[in-house]
């Protein structure tokens, strides 16, 4: 009989800042959806991970799942009012959700927003009535009593299209332009008797969205003013519980002190975050309806423990087991030179190639690009220098030892002379007398996308992934001028064309390529074979932002 | 009419990476906690935080709080058997953690167990009999129908001490001493026909403690192991819906991969992270068995987002609200001299004085230190320093401007520096040949606490909190041979002594000094008011972690 000891870690130190953290709280009324994608389950998902505290008043039990609501048992009048009794008593409540409501649910309610007066916490209402597949969920009684009892009360509410139209008893009513929004939003406030009013424009049909846009109006009636929440529209089937999602959202944030324009903006990006991303949960017969992803910021703590160098568990938790088929080809082609792996694999190799075959660079080599187009270029790449020093310095605090650090602190060096030299051409050859230009240019959005991605891998991975994004940049720039070593030449009008080639083929340049294929092969030596395919897709991905960052340079205008 | 229009962000590229991520998914089967600290609720929140998809199965509304359950409603035999029949039927179903049971829930939950025959999901079953109070919460009759019709098919059960012993007919039984721990987990083991066993020691007194240690008991049958969870014992009233939680973790991790021993490792530190940071969510008249923090480590998506450059929303989402009562005699003298101020602040002032007049640094300067714990020092510090410089490097990437970024840089180059007098003085002095002896020396608990309280700051903190952090360090030094400069001397044989003391009051050293001043008191003028405390918490608490790897030198011992 063998005894193991594992020791068990107190708390990270920095963790217990935090301690006896004063939460905010949020109650939901709703519905119990069992198979966890709305109602009070996707209330609950949202509030812990907006870091908040969830409390509930179950009115329902439904038997459902993304495919139908198979059964529905109403909970009693007298336990409605047991639970916001003890709630309300017992517990802070910083703000209230209201999702599906019973008409048991809505008198206890009533009664319980009379009995508290001005004392009563923000009233977020998420009025359930119409389900996205369109079939109504409630009776015009329900729809009156909701009106009478509940809106006046609320700080917030949040009809979809649908719902709008049954509040201002225009169910029947066909929308033909987004403009249209904007009016009902005012009719909404005058018939529900609140000030608030968020229409969410989901259920608009494409051809009535403006440039494929998805508009969410939010009206707020005392101070008279539009917010209008643009986002792109998402072709997906994950939307299961979205409604309930967003109004959840929103009443976290306004328990987190956040504005209402504010908490609003929140909780759009939050639930378009969760169906973007989306997971699979549902067996492979349901197709449709999929429940949205509530999780997809939240890190895994066991992970997070491993992580730990101080974690005194590591005798026991070792590594995940291996998820990848393995295959002994093309283990040996990534031990052998990954470079040349990741540059010829079906992922990477599209992007490599429009990458290193890129216009941009054939017209600089030419001498033939618009200087205009040049200039943007140098300032864009001037600000996109100082981030990849930024991640080069992240790099270097995960590098494996004091030999790896400095290896990057003289790539952050070199950086450093780049920016130098780009500022001098920017003085030399495009009239730029005021140092104070170089922090006030603006970025665009290739920029915005790129220096996107570098935060988000140099914030969640390891060195390993970092060192997959940083090297496209360092071996594509030196790539493409072979690639267009036969067409340069000076154009004498322009010398700066054929300078900035010049950097790319210098003998300095190849060796500095020639190190980073070295590190690229010393990364791939050692890394689990399983988990190969992340630092690929990072590769290829960073090589499609390079392109898309030459595009813009191609395709700007003034 | 003002119409401001605001545009909502595609997830950023890194995230996209996990689309369509197939989460693990878990359903627990329970009652509901309306006050959401135990029950579905807790269970629900502890899925989240573990990246997991979470289901319910509610097998009856509980109206509780901490304070008292006030009512309970079963829910009838007929939903229970619907909701497990439409969640197994159309939702993947990874884990399933049972919690409080109702007969009718035991008598549907077996039927199904049978009918789904071994393709049943991992069942970890926490036998809800005795509250933490004691109150037995279940009946002789409910205890025979979990031991016959549910124990048998579980792949883990986790009772605490009482329901162990209830388990086993030994429910008046009052445990001696620690090792019957595992006679009772042996026990057990025959008694529910369950082969893994884990008992819950947290209902030990006090006195029957080992070194104030609690501990948890895995048996696995099979391989007649036992897995000893040994952690401290921590005073506190956050104890509302361990049990639920703890078994709730377990199933996540199972869910997602791990082995027991490991998911039960994992549980084990949630739960104590959880306790021990707590949240203040109970109004002011309970008192007693608050709730634990299920969301300790939770990011809150719109601090999240608003961090991210490219977010599209900083025209209306600016900094949150001041909770800080503004105090301008405070503010000037934090303009004034933010250093002066720090280590004259009440709760920096002991750690800043035991740190800067401390024993270790008087030895030093006598030469009086015993040469072995100098030694220890020196080794520890070593390591220290490799951790030291990676901090720096965060601490650039993190950095306004270049310029701040070679102000790091140049740092790290010192640290460097540093790190090889440090393996020059082991060499030269105390006899160690071989450059492998630096790789392999081990890390001393100081050593741990002080890097991952580095570590945590580095991955939360902003640049000004990474600055609080990594000062005390530079200036401790220097004051600390400023306290004891007058009784430097010479020792012969140990000449080290005054060697390390010389670099210390070195030019140099008072030049980085002032340079440390410097970027504290550029820090404080910009940074808001309100936020100024967690700076001095930061500089607080190093300040007590520099103290302690002192503390540790002298007190070595071979």
């Amino acid at each position: 009989m063998t005894r193991t000891v594992v020791n068990i870690n107190t708390p990270p130190p920095y963790l217990t800042l935090s301690r006896q953290e004063r939460l905010p709280t949020v109650l939901t009324i709703a519905g119990s959806d069992s198979s966890g994608g709305a109602g009070i389950e996707a209330d609950l998902k949202t509030f812990t991970a907006h870091r908040c505290y969830g409390m509930s008043c179950i009115v329902a039990l439904t038997v459902q799942t993304p495919s139908k609501v198979y059964n529905i048992q109403n909970t009693p009048k007298k336990i409605v009012k047991e639970i916001l009794d003890a709630n309300l008593k017992d517990m802070r409540c910083d703000a209230i959700k209201c999702g599906m409501l019973t008409s048991d649910a809505i008198e206890a309610l009533n009664e319980k927003l009379i009995e508290l007066g001005s004392n009563r916490p923000k009233l977020i209402v998420d009025p359930v009535l119409v389900a996205t597949s369109g079939s109504s969920l409630a009776g015009d009684e329900l729809v009156d009593l909701i009106k009478t009892k509940i809106t006046p009360f609320a700080d917030l509410i949040t009809p979809n299209i649908p719902e709008a139209l049954r509040l201002i008893n225009k169910g029947d009513y066909k929308i033909q332009s987004i403009e249209e929004l904007f009016d009902i939003a005012q009719e909404l406030s005058v018939e529900t008797k609140c000030d608030n009013i968020l229409v969410k424009g989901g259920h608009l049909s494409l051809d009535q969205l403006k440039d494929n846009k998805i508009i969410d109006v939010l009206y707020l009636a005392k101070e008279n003013k539009f917010f209008v929440y643009s986002g792109n529209h998402e072709p997906t089937c994950n939307t299961h519980g979205t409604g309930c999602t967003l109004s959840s959202s929103i009443a976290s944030n306004l328990a987190r002190g956040y504005s209402l324009p504010q908490s609003v903006y929140g909780g759009i990006e939050y639930v378009q975050n969760a169906i973007s991303i989306g997971c699979d949960v549902t067996k492979k017969h349901i197709t449709d309806n999929g429940p949205i992803n509530h999780v997809y910021s939240i890190e895994v703590p066991m992970e997070k423990m491993i992580k730990d160098d101080c974690f005194a568990g590591h005798s026991i938790v070792s590594a995940k087991m291996s998820t990848k088929e393995y295959n002994a080809q093309a283990e040996k082609e990534i031990k052998n030179n990954f470079f040349e792996y990741l540059i010829k694999h079906p992922i990477v190799k599209p992007h490599w190639d429009s990458y290193i075959n890129h216009n941009f660079v054939k017209q600089v080599a030419e001498g033939t690009l618009e200087p205009r187009k040049f200039q943007f270029f140098v300032e864009q790449d001037y600000t996109y220098l100082v981030d990849y020093a930024r991640v080069h310095c992240i790099a270097a605090s995960k590098s494996p030892d004091l030999a790896d650090i400095e290896k990057e602190l003289v790539i952050v060096g070199a950086i450093k002379h780049e920016v130098s030299a780009h500022q001098d051409k920017l003085k030399r050859y495009f009239g730029i007398k005021d140092d104070s230009y170089f922090s006030t240019m603006k970025r665009g959005t290739a920029l915005n996308n790129y220096s996107r991605y570098f935060n988000d891998v140099a914030k969640r991975g390891n060195w390993e992934e970092l060192v997959a994004a940083l090297t496209p940049c360092l071996m594509g720039y030196g790539y493409a001028l072979i690639t267009f070593n036969d067409s340069i030449k000076l154009n004498e009008k322009f010398p700066y064309y054929l300078e900035w080639c010049d950097v790319y083929r210098s003998e300095n340049y190849t060796n500095a390529m020639k190190e980073g294929v070295a590190l690229l092969n010393q990364i791939a030596r050692s890394y689990p074979f399983d988990e190969i395919d992340t630092l690929v897709k990072i590769f290829a991905d960073v090589c499609e932002l390079e392109t898309k960052f030459w595009d813009a340079a191609v395709e700007f205008e003034e």
